[in-house]
């Protein structure tokens, strides 16, 4: 089966959910493909949202609810389905549901996902010890040890919120210095229950039913870390390997864009994170998705690669 | 007298007030200078805002009230004074207020203003008979002849919101054909009280205490529309006049920026619609804004330009 629009979005996150509040004002018909959580890396947010301009909300949960509402009186089509194959020549995307998906336009809004370790027992203990959300699952770890990985924001901010509750909180991270604000380094050396192990990388996670230890390789040393939870924070990576050679990307797999969200195909823009190594923030990811729509209606109005 | 700042921001609308607002989150020092009304355009909004992802708002006034709520807890100087020299290369910004400010990055948030027609009595006729805003004054022209002038959105969008009240409303536009988007073409059509001018210019507004008349000439042809009350809405000029020859900028005179908001001269970088001529959005503008901030922060922690 297939189904037309104007402008296909790939992915519904903020960038994909502003593109398509924008298409509707804008009159275009257009469908936004979204296989997992509609709203994305807002299903993250276990804090108050403060730095949205104009809008605060309690978590991601509440800002979610929020852009819902408006997406529901607009007029584009939510696709729950994932995208499994696109073809940015062509301007089709071939979906889990069966469906092929023609547009005259693509804005590929795919986002980011969290890096992976890629070492033993990361996979098979993840949500048998390892959390997928530090703040979102504090509770946890109250009176627990816990290891977090990583030494960026991310990672410094779940050791901060962890510490709160944890018997002890052992900050790995690969480099020797953190690379985090400063306000959390400093934080972080007041506390007392947050040990850092610097210039360290996590081999192994052990343990039985359940996280027991995690092992960690130090120079020519191998140091046992005990602990029943653990977070990973060591970045994120662009989801655009389904693009991967059709536009251009950058070193670390970004979808490189103008301006005007335009990638090098002609038609084809890209919005979000999958495009902002340098401001993965909601506004950003929304304003991106506004001048992606905004950038398609000249190409689909006049028929022609823009 | 100087005072020093990490980032300075020209301009307190929409991308300069997000921009205030990332950089305090960042932990950078940050003055924002705005001559005139802080939120800028938002000003010029009578109408409910729906297409701010996540935000509705009745009017630009409102929207603006909350952005000013989260701006006074956020660690920023709003500086009341008009920016009267920019030196991109110095980093140095020269206001009304006697100061002299210095940045170690410099945001371009000027925005845009509306064009003008430069006819003769277009200044003189201002607030006695031309209007400032269709929307916010409609009440006014209940009864009167009206003559709008331009063929985009903004035009068409105030033709019609005067068409309730007005006797008579003249839309006169140089090109044959409306730019507007096609339902407000549509709807003009349907209307009883919309009269077309195209192909016409405005070369003199009429009257002695206040608007009488406007001549409009077509071909080779002078025709004098009676009319108490009118609008001119032929589009926006970039403000940008201040770093002219300094960064570039396109043919318009809009900034020329890149992905993340640097212009052509490290260290100096452009948000809203000074730099955007695609998607003058109030999202994309607080998106710049942030992504603008956020570029900011390396240059400003290696004290180097990037």
């Amino acid at each position: 089966m297939e189904k037309a629009f104007d402008v296909l979005v790939i992915g519904g996150g903020m960038a994909g959910l502003s593109a398509g509040l924008w298409c509707s004002d804008l009159g275009l018909s257009c469908a936004v493909c979204e296989a997992r959580a509609v709203g994305g890396q807002l299903g993250w947010i276990h804090n108050p949202i403060r730095n949205y301009p104009g809008l605060e909300a309690a978590d991601g949960r509440e800002f979610r609810e929020k852009i819902l509402r408006q997406a529901r009186s607009a007029h584009f089509e939510l696709i729950e389905a994932e995208a499994e194959g696109i073809d940015c020549e062509a301007m089709r995307v071939s979906c889990s549901d069966g469906t092929s998906y023609a547009g005259k336009a693509l804005i590929l809004a795919m986002g980011v996902r969290r890096r992976e370790l890629g070492v033993e027992g990361e996979r098979e203990f993840r949500g048998k010890g390892i959390l997928e959300s530090g703040s979102g699952e504090r509770e946890k770890v109250k009176g627990k040890d816990v290891v977090v990985v990583g030494g960026g924001d991310a990672a410094a901010e779940n050791a901060l919120i962890l510490s709160r509750l944890a018997k002890r909180v052992t900050l790995v991270h690969r480099r020797e210095r953190l690379t985090a604000r400063s306000e959390f380094v400093e934080e972080i050396r007041k506390l007392g229950n947050i040990e850092l192990l610097l210039g360290a990388q996590v081999r192994t996670f052990v343990g039985s039913d359940w996280l027991e230890s995690v092992e960690v390789v130090r120079g020519d040393s191998v140091a046992s870390v005990e602990a029943q939870y653990a977070v990973v924070r060591i970045g994120v990576a662009p989801n655009s390997e389904l693009v991967a050679g059709q536009v251009e990307t950058d070193a670390s797999g970004y979808v490189v864009v103008d301006a005007f969200c335009g990638t090098s195909l002609p038609g084809v823009f890209a919005a979000g994170d999958v495009a902002n190594p340098v401001a993965p923030t909601l506004v950003t990811a929304g304003g991106m998705g506004a001048t992606a729509a905004k950038a398609t209606l000249q190409r689909v109005k006049s028929g022609q690669r823009i």
